[in-house]
């Protein structure tokens, strides 16, 4: 079987449209706009040009290799499409062609398996990929007037989605989180290439280092516990359809059958994959593990200039089952020196309001070299005297030092505008942060394994 | 006993500073940065001119009446101050200064108590109070060289913090998640006005809708439990110090005792008070009934242009003991007309992606009409389909008829930038909206009252 392949050189459409709009224009020109660096090849009988691309009338014309085929054309032509990838020996064909099983339509599916040859199928009824690091867009939206065109940030999260409109709506999210993917990948109805087949490429793939799955439906349960189990990488998932109306709801989104959701949660421990309960869930998960290790134990230390945010954080922790200790008496020395004479150093180190970069910094490290300590919290909360940006560099610091030492730190930085500004410094230097403490603290516990809901 | 006065039309600044920077300086200029319409009248014994305004060289100087006096003199000159208040029939002193029972002076304290008459005295210690209505703001902050003042937009959440870094984080967070406040209130070391107070005087207040208190220790239980069982305007309340590790941080930051967290939770289920657990959960809850009537019962209605939202809310809900049931035959004879064919029409109603404006009033007015539903939420997700602006409008046309009908509609939005952007409109039109599945469940659970965590 030929290898599935996301980073195509040479990709044909296949159904390229004249007509701004259409699934097979809006496609070949998110291509072009994605500014994708291999050969485009527009494929439409009537022939004429798209947007300055010559069309060719058929694949076949093509002479040069093409690793990807996206097709756009009406569903009954498909197959013959998709003989003709075979014929050309295409390695991954992305249909994002609707009208299949969806619409009461399998038979156009069993012919597809039956002439694809070594072709990998991504679909029927696919959005599309997103290609980050290509870079490579080959999606089909927006068709909006205003081209709100969304490509996300590179990073280290591989995504998959059941869902087409929730992976455009999590690719947004994502930039606005300042979250950064290595790549996306709508499976549709998934006939051919499904999670197992791209948790095995994402496992290949020297970009990603979190596998995180939107699924409403496992086709086949061995194929995918097989690849969990011998995932490298870890996996975090969102089974929707986990209460009797959800599943009534997945049944009449993409037909799929869904199925106990006791017996996903126990194959789901069983293959160790973090199960999220919503997308925050699982974006909150699969970017702290992109970006930080796991903590070597429960025991938490936090950072802050607002006294009552330690307290909220240090709720937040305890009520799921992790510790937030007085620290070593050495720790405490150093804590002393560091924070205003009318508060008692301890954890939290409440550093007041007027604490600088270094008071910062110093604290931080105190905290994360502590041998009692797994990892540490920094905590903001912007008031009139807080120094923002001497905080966010502090915080990236201590940060840098939990990495030598394998321990993570965390950031919940609470406020308006400017925090916002910031959490895209500290998501460019790695550090994960987020502007509540229940998403903190919930993002610690799952590091430490210790957080079941 | 003198009433508590928290919107003054006249001012004493007594403590003002001639040094930019200084508590007393950054005071006065916040009081006039704010807009203030009433008179303002600097105290500064050795006299010359702040920002524009003669000082007078004590309070007794000041020939006209003085509703409000706002004290940033030294802790040792305060109990003459507040003397002199007493003298003058001041209404309210509100004491920034600190140096009293916080670093081990509660003497100083009682002498406060002893001159004070009639006056009622906010603080010491306390950060100030923000007013958007009047405007006023006669808190302290900033100090920072960019002048990054916050002063929140005007609203129905009355505000009580026992934390003043925090009540400055949460004016901040406020802002950024478009939500809005009748009066922020720092109370400090609660010496004479305490929650109690403010619970009565937030009753009386027009502006305010909602109170909403970050506590770590009630002093008076007994009076605190009579003003909230009285208090005809809903109470929503973070107690911080829930854990151990929490209440020994409590005991640091504000000396508060703290006590048992389960005779907090009692004493709150008896006054029927909805308990919060972090500052986010407090502004959904209180934004959400400042702006909606209570459910009818706890069966929702979903309308989603995408098929994994509407999932996943419903799975958000139904964890939290909602239900999501199939409407009436009725609705669904009137939501077979706005779904796309292939798709079965039910609860959530899954509009399809190319859902226009009347499709989404319609779905949603359709439910909200239903008998059977008690509450509406209406959810978006940023496709590349998407017309954010006419679901937007539309929701909050149902949103309009949901008011008459007396049921909540919550918007849940998920999406990048421009979704942030609409936040505000739906803000402006009284519609809470939020950015997750979980919150957007969460506080529909809570008018539904059978939210117990």
């Amino acid at each position: 079987m030929s290898h599935l392949n996301l980073n195509p050189q040479s990709i044909a459409i296949v159904g390229a449209s004249h007509t701004p709009g259409k699934v097979g224009y809006n496609t070949l020109r998110n291509i072009l706009v994605s500014r994708y660096k291999g050969a485009v090849y527009p494929v439409n009988p009537k022939g004429g040009e798209i947007l300055g691309l010559e069309c060719y009338s058929s694949l076949l014309e093509i002479k040069n290799k093409i690793e990807m085929a996206v097709i756009t054309t009406p569903a009954v032509l498909v197959p013959s499409v998709i003989a003709d990838c075979a014929k050309k020996n295409v390695e991954t064909a992305v249909v994002i062609s609707s009208g299949f099983s969806e619409v009461g339509r399998p038979d156009l599916e069993k012919e597809l398996l039956k002439v694809k040859g070594d072709v990998r199928i991504i679909g029927p009824n696919a959005l599309g990929i997103k290609n980050p690091w290509g870079p490579l867009d080959a999606a089909f939206g927006p068709l909006d007037a205003t081209f709100s065109y969304v490509m996300p940030k590179k990073g280290g999260i591989g995504l998959i989605s059941q869902s087409g409109a929730l992976l455009l709506g999590m690719a947004h999210l994502a930039n606005e989180e300042a979250i950064g993917l290595s790549l996306i990948v709508s499976v549709g109805n998934k006939i051919d290439v499904d999670d197992a087949d791209l948790i095995d490429y994402f496992n290949e793939d020297p970009h990603t280092k979190v596998i995180a799955i939107y699924l409403e439906q496992v086709n086949n349960g061995d194929r995918f516990m097989k690849a969990a189990k011998r995932s490298k990488k870890p996996i975090v998932a969102v089974k929707a359809g986990r209460s009797e109306a959800g599943l009534r709801a997945t049944a009449s989104h993409t037909g799929a059958m869904g199925g106990s959701d006791k017996i996903y949660d126990s194959a789901f421990r069983q293959a160790g994959i973090i199960r999220a309960f919503s997308v925050t869930e699982l974006f909150d998960y699969a970017n702290t593990l992109a970006l930080m290790p796991k903590a070597r134990n429960s025991r938490i230390g936090i950072v802050t200039n607002g006294g009552g945010l330690g307290i909220t954080i240090t709720d937040a922790c305890e009520s799921l089952g992790l510790e937030v200790p007085q620290p070593s008496p050495e720790t405490l020395k150093r804590l002393r020196d560091l924070i205003p004479k009318e508060i008692k150093p301890g954890n939290p180190a409440d550093l007041g309001g007027l604490a600088n970069f270094s008071d910062c910094r110093e604290a931080g490290k105190a905290l994360i070299e502590d041998n009692k300590i797994g990892g540490v919290i920094m905590a903001l909360v912007q008031t009139g005297l807080t120094k923002l940006e001497e905080y966010t560099s502090a915080t990236i610091e201590v940060a840098r030092r939990g990495k030598e030492l394998g321990k993570p730190t965390i950031g919940c930085w609470m406020g308006g505008k400017q925090i916002r500004d910031l959490r895209e410094i500290l998501a460019e230097s790695e550090v994960p942060i987020y502007p509540s403490v229940s998403r903190a603290a919930k993002v610690m516990a799952m590091l430490c394994s210790c957080y079941t809901k």
